[in-house]
């Protein structure tokens, strides 16, 4: 963990607070060192988040510590991984409060999914730059570690939980009005990391919905080199989300809008999920995404996920 | 390894050409999966590069690629760490050209340190905006991994290579007159990845030279619960840098200037490093940096290194 200037000095002093795991050497040294366990697979991610790009900024910088933190733990959710410690790039900008704000909810959120702050760097950005937030996570699996690109003709296609929510709770960041709920699901995602760590030895392909269902389970397809069906009807709403409708469209909104991070997995025929779950589709030989609504074909949409504006 | 927008796509795509090791997936999974060898520390540091802070906009970006990956394998080798892989943090800010230079430099350093990229992310800036870089790297080490506390009172300071030649080089870069052997050392540091190895079995702490060796000194002694005094006439200087002036006030602003990248360790009294180094202090019982130019005691000046500015 190095420092930049003076003013920064109260926010990293803030993040030595956090990072009492002896691996992270108290953020004081250049590194941190971590006692590896033996025969085990690192599993390792980095997202960042750019304010007004990834979140607005009226979120409330307790929430934006908590995505930074739940997004990259479900690349490890996804991967069966256990989170063994995180390291944060941090851009200051000149709002103490957000800073401060921000470190308290970082704690809040590494204290809830039990994982160490291990380092990082924190530097100035200029004046009027939007804030850039990065985080490394570091995940250990003593297992199959499983890739997007293992489905199966004749595979079911799973998900985890319920789709839209995020996407509703975006629109409702934004001024809609609408369920508290919603809102949770956008500001304070759940990495499914029980979910991920009993699925890996028992799924083909495992990724996270991260830009949204029919985007990712094409992604998932196209790694396998098969097709893969979707029917609307199965893809699963929650109450919140169905009571601002669950019309063809609003399904349609729900599978592309992104920001999920529900576990998506190929499971062989016969066998049924260790967890909660939904099955949506299947893998056939062939490629592409077909989409169905109970009977009737549906013709794919314009966009088939999230793409953040630049 | 995510994606923003489609203008990302020839960037990233551009990226996997280097990213071939197998453990990254061919960025194009949730995460980079590595397998540990057994009994092995990992070593980990993520810094952060900052257009117009922690280098200039006119810097070439090849340069700039080299940079944020040595200074961080930098922090590896104090840690006597061989590196592993790095994941980076790339902001896009409309400029692909710079981005295009950026990836050719980034492979030539990879390469030239033998380093895997397994992964990392790629967002898009707002435009206007100074680009922001972050990159982190994990080292094993399979023996001791000192920290920068465990100096000892007799203990001698040491520093490999030459101190102040970076410092040079970024008034060259900013357009002053000079050697190209000094502008090299401010855009190419050379990571003591080598010396780092054979030095940390046999060192009290060790750290590397990155904001000057007077305030890296300061943190050694100061982690170490000990004095340390340093002697300005046995600094190690280039001759390039000779050439520009070697009077007290140049060793000075050498000792001051920062960016150099060399090992500061302790090594107990009477050893002599196995690697190229010079003694230039020594710690003693007490608290605090001592400054002396042979005979005679020199104040400490006002500034003991480098701050980037906001």
């Amino acid at each position: 963990m190095t420092s930049d200037a003076a003013g920064e000095r109260g926010f990293i002093e803030a993040l030595r607070a956090l990072a009492h795991d002896p691996a992270a050497r108290r953020l004081t040294d250049d590194a941190a060192v971590l006692p590896m366990p033996a025969a085990e697979s690192l599993v390792l991610t980095h997202d960042m988040l750019v304010a007004g790009v990834h979140f607005l900024p009226t979120d409330p910088p307790g929430d934006v510590a908590w995505k930074l933190l739940a997004v990259n733990l479900s690349d490890l959710a996804a991967k069966g991984a256990r989170p063994v410690g995180v390291l944060m790039g941090y851009g200051l900008t000149g709002d103490a409060a957000w800073d401060s704000a921000f470190v308290a909810g970082l704690g809040a959120a590494l204290a809830a999914f039990a994982v160490p702050l291990l380092g990082g760097d924190t530097v100035a950005q200029p004046a009027g730059d939007s804030r850039v937030l990065g985080l490394t996570a570091l995940g250990a699996n003593g297992a199959v570690v499983p890739s997007r690109g293992g489905a199966r003709a004749g595979d079911s296609l799973y998900v985890t939980g319920t789709i839209g929510d995020a996407g509703a709770g975006l629109a409702i960041a934004r001024g809609e009005h609408g369920a508290a709920d919603l809102l949770a699901a956008y500001r304070r995602p759940q990495p499914r990391l029980a979910e991920g760590g009993a699925l890996a030895p028992l799924v083909h392909a495992m990724m996270d919905v991260s830009d949204g269902l029919l985007i990712d389970a094409e992604r998932m397809a196209a790694a396998s080199g098969l097709a893969v069906e979707i029917d609307l009807a199965t893809i699963p709403l929650s109450d919140a989300l169905r009571a601002r409708g669950a019309d063809r469209p609003a399904r349609l909104a729900a599978a592309t809008a992104g920001d999920d991070y529900e576990l998506l997995f190929a499971l062989p025929p016969g066998m049924l999920p260790p967890v909660a779950a939904t099955r949506v589709g299947r893998f056939a030989t062939g490629a592409g995404l077909t989409l169905v609504d109970g009977d009737a074909a549906v013709p794919l949409p314009a966009r088939l996920g999230y793409l953040h504006a630049g």
